[in-house]
């Protein structure tokens, strides 16, 4: 079966197509590379899911394929689970990691340690042409520090100490963070679904 | 009885006078501008309330007077509720009120109007002397705006359409605002409780 991978992240594809590898055998993975003129989704949902979906629908539209989508972010408790949705865009849509990281840093500076715990949601999604979907999701949870550390990674990573670790999400390895990960939870509970 | 009144803003005590002077006019308020060398309080607590108590309880210590305080800002249902207490200082806490409506007009971007809803909401206690407190709750919702509108008020106004009206809160009077605000019910509560 040959099934869509709607994303531009190169990494991402290589991500689930080894996971795919164990899990799932049977699918072709198809990156959004070998696809002619893929239309931009705008992500205008308020949930992963939502937005997931949206993706996922774009890819059968557009190819006729079975579509694999998700959405991730972090949820940070002191903030009612935001920045959510908005991660990639928390200190404005013009805006780069650097300045959503100080501005988490800087609305979180009055919240003690204790309060401080949050975690990386992905929601991962499959739409088949018939409309049927399927949505998982992965959660990792851990807390935000008070300073960047380490240059692996993208994004909050580099403030997010998960549970059981010392070392920051940018700090540890790709292996080890495709392990724990939200990402790594929600393709590898999808793949076994497929 | 003497009650101080936990705020450096005028506005704030004057509107507070004026409806004590109906609802319990045997309260004679106090400003914080008749105490020497009065510390600021820290709002590290994650609610309205919680700021609110921190702010009435220093009052006590400081002055053995019974003390009253707020708390306040805007809740947007698109945001999980979020500004919240982090409303004054959401782009950072070095910004201003042009920053932060910046921000949240560009967090909102993609939010469709029907979902652009919210509440200002006001938290007012009193403290006293011997420990015993009283909290009450003062909302106003509407929604928010995709510019701002208005030179009233103050904070998000410019941006937010309290229900049953075309005007933002930036453009109503201050005694329309009043007699419709968060923070006029809430203080008007309070009143006829102490």
């Amino acid at each position: 079966m040959r099934v869509l991978l709607a994303t531009r992240n190169a990494g991402k594809v290589d991500e689930l197509r080894q996971i795919l590898a164990e899990a799932a055998p049977h699918v072709e993975l198809v990156g959004l590379d070998a696809v002619d003129e893929y239309p931009e989704t705008p992500e205008t949902e308020l949930t992963f899911a939502g937005n997931a979906l949206l993706k996922a629908r774009d890819g059968v539209k557009h190819t006729g394929l079975p579509t694999i989508a998700d959405d991730s972010g972090i949820a940070v408790d002191a903030l009612n689970g935001m920045p959510g949705v908005l991660s990639a865009r928390w200190a404005g849509s013009k805006k780069d990691d650097a300045a959503n990281n100080a501005l988490l840093l800087d609305q979180l500076s009055d919240v003690p340690d204790e309060l401080r715990t949050g975690q990386f949601v992905c929601a991962a999604v499959i739409v088949f042409p018939d409309g049927r979907d399927i949505v998982v999701h992965g959660e990792m949870p851990g807390r935000v520090i008070r300073e960047p550390r380490g240059a692996n990674g993208f994004g909050y990573d580099p403030l997010f100490v998960p549970d059981g670790f010392d070392l920051t999400s940018a700090e540890i390895t790709a292996e080890q963070k495709n392990a724990i990960s939200h990402r790594g939870k929600a393709f590898r509970e999808l793949a076994t679904k497929i």
